[in-house]
């Protein structure tokens, strides 16, 4: 049995298509298991004190110099503050930073009909659980999402390259709230076609 | 003498290190002028009806398929909605959609003192010169901006491949107010670190 496999056992559950709010304290370590394997997992960070300052990919890229964080990597917020360092990761370091939240509009597109769930309404409802409310959705951290820049700048949604039980790791750099969304899309084929429950374990 | 050096003569100026915000109908044209060349002009986008629908450059990119928009391209919102298309591009096409607008806490870490100018206060007191504001600043398309993608996916910020007098044009697929900042960065060489002046002309 792996170390993530045993950890799971005390793990808590990001079920399938929902989202999940979380605290974290300043030094605390969130490890985000893949439980299944081929399942993205939407990641926002918070501060704890201000949610208006929050996990940016846009200002992360200008100082990570990176399109995807690395192990040692910091994440930054909104006013270029560390919020989350890349402390471990099992996968073979593929994720995401340049794709918005799933969302209402782009299941339509799709040609989905009535209700679909989908990330951006998965972060506001566990931003609800826990007595908060942001009033834009930011662009997520994209745990385990696939998708390769092509020749001449082009993208390609993928099916993720992680595997069941590997998992990444993320120290607070700040008291912060975490969201997880296990991202629900079916149409396209980010999840395998396929979306699963994930767990997460603060330490 | 060049098309957009003729039409200079009737085009609106975007100061050197500052920002202006201007009204376009649907189907209306707006010509982006790199008027001395090697300089970024930072854009965003809001519905005129509601600005809390925004060109968003993590859906453009997902709708896109692409990095970098290119003559053809439709940008769209937060919403998923079309708000301007890519419809004539003189310059080289390289252009950025992965960098934060820069902003005090930026010139901070790279050792300015006091006030330096900035493209996130630039879009504020743009809007604000026309009565509006937003609650968080969206990431910008920075035309002309040269952030090459090199490999294992890390950036680099290089001085941009523009000339003077070359252009891009992009036509307004909803009522909508553009902003246009002028970059003041001169501490890294986005914009071979002397920030001048660029034009902007609506048809």
């Amino acid at each position: 049995m792996t170390a993530a496999a045993a950890d799971l056992a005390r793990a808590r559950l990001i079920p399938a298509r929902h989202g999940i709010a979380a605290r974290l304290k300043a030094g605390e370590t969130v490890t985000v298991v893949n439980t299944h394997g081929k399942q993205v997992v939407d990641t926002w960070a918070f501060n704890a004190r201000d949610v208006s300052e929050f996990m940016s990919m846009e200002h992360s890229r200008a100082s990570m110099l990176r399109l995807i964080p690395r192990v040692g990597d910091t994440l930054t917020t909104n006013r270029r503050r560390a919020i989350l360092t890349l402390v471990a990761d099992t996968t073979p370091g593929i994720h995401d930073t340049l794709i918005a939240a799933c969302d209402i509009h782009r299941y339509r597109q799709l040609g989905a009909a009535g209700h679909h769930d989908n990330c951006t309404q998965n972060l506001a409802q566990a931003l609800e659980a826990v007595g908060l409310s942001v009033a834009v959705t930011p662009a997520p951290l994209n745990l385990f999402m696939n998708v390769p820049v092509t020749g001449n700048g082009e993208l390609d949604f993928q099916s993720p390259v992680s595997e069941a039980g590997q998992y990444v790791a993320l120290r607070a750099e700040m008291d912060l709230v975490i969201v997880f969304s296990a991202c629900p899309q079916d149409m396209v084929p980010v999840n395998d076609m396929h979306p699963t429950d994930a767990h997460f374990l603060i330490a």
